[in-house]
């Protein structure tokens, strides 16, 4: 049984309440880095691994892609995902993406945000994207970053001058991380970087480019409480060309 | 003036005394790591960056390597290099890896243990390696992780339980990070490991495998005290392929 925090009632409202929840992808700092990644979507086959409510399928489809298939666990967020449009070229499926069976050769590009980190088995998914895209293909996606998510005890730390510091212990210790987000208990995957990006070339993909983001000085002029975001990467980003 | 501190008498004297100074690469934790990154070096010409005292031009000479020049900045290191062989297919050349030239199209392999974090700009090496390489040509190296440079502090921590942690900050601000190793004042360069992959990408290499080094539970077994290094990778270790 999948664990399937999108569709908890307590999880659902909190979620529901973020800024990338209520403004889309501009809400998101991530995405600028993210969307300057990105092939041009004009014309492309797309599929949205974890499209949640569906803003990247809506922003693919208003950019000229040619269709865009979003994959999801939860019904909660497809149901406002396939509420929020009527666009024909836009279709939802609720899948899990730990057993999800794609359509062979059928999309010139793979989308993922922040959704990989709740899967154990990420190879078994890289395999799967590679196979479903067509040979020059692009997968683009997304995932929290593993000095992020390493420690038993993930809360910033004060250096004996007084300065934040973020710990990391475990990092090589990969495996379940149980975090309270919105409500106790949520669980997460941490893996290192090496074995995400090894699992990538091991499908067949070659890496095209890599970032590690925090908050960009103009983000923290608008947002000052980022700051301390630049400490350490909260997100890693990953372009990647199906060989 | 490039920094070089191997050929400062404290440091260099205090460097000699470590392990793998004394014994070579069986003495070196990451070397079986790396090693399972090399490809049969049976005629191959190698170039080694970084030379330091010859342990890694002589063993890839004994595994039959046509030949291997070694480059270091330290005379002293060179000095001992020389005298540890009569090989002449081994070749010790005095160069600062921030400006070296190499010829081109000349080796198989290129190999660099534990050099590039004294280099501020790696983009630069890795452009000069690419045009050394023949097409296909590997390069395997190994640096300092960005987990265990980015600190201003980098000294271990404990979490409230008293469990240990290391501290991660600044680690988006890539620059000098300076320690006290063997005398004060050394100064390295810390990157994200973002750049450092997204600099071999934009040379022309197609990255191969990527490992974040930790002792082995067999190491720990023989070493009890290196088994707080599993809490976060001490080195970074690629191998890449020319394109």
């Amino acid at each position: 049984m999948p664990q399937n925090i999108y569709d908890d009632p307590e999880f659902f409202a909190g979620y529901s309440r973020l800024p990338r929840s209520v403004g889309g992808l501009p809400s998101a700092p991530e995405w600028p880095r993210l969307q300057a990644m990105l092939p041009d979507v004009r014309g492309l086959r797309i599929v949205d691994l974890g499209c949640g409510f569906g803003w990247f399928c809506r922003w693919a489809r208003e950019n000229g892609a040619a269709d865009v298939l979003g994959i999801d666990l939860s019904e909660n967020m497809l149901a406002r995902a396939r509420a929020a449009t009527s666009d024909d070229a836009i279709t939802y499926q609720q899948h899990d993406l730990a057993t999800v069976a794609l359509p062979k050769g059928r999309f010139d590009l793979a989308y993922s945000s922040l959704a990989i980190h709740y899967l154990e088995d990420v190879a078994r998914l890289f395999a799967e994207v590679h196979a479903a895209l067509i040979p020059g293909g692009h997968f683009v996606f997304s995932t929290e970053h593993p000095i992020l998510m390493a420690s038993r005890r993930a809360e910033w730390l004060t250096h004996l001058d007084g300065a934040p510091t973020w710990p990391v212990d475990g990092y090589l210790a990969e495996g379940t991380r149980t975090t309270e987000w919105f409500r106790p208990g949520v669980v997460k995957y941490h893996r290192t970087l090496a074995t995400t990006l090894n699992a990538l070339i091991g499908a067949g993909f070659a890496i095209a480019h890599v970032e590690e983001y925090g908050p960009t000085p103009e983000q923290i002029a608008a947002q000052p409480a980022w700051a301390k975001e630049r400490e350490r990467p909260m997100f890693l980003l990953v372009s990647a060309r199906r060989n």
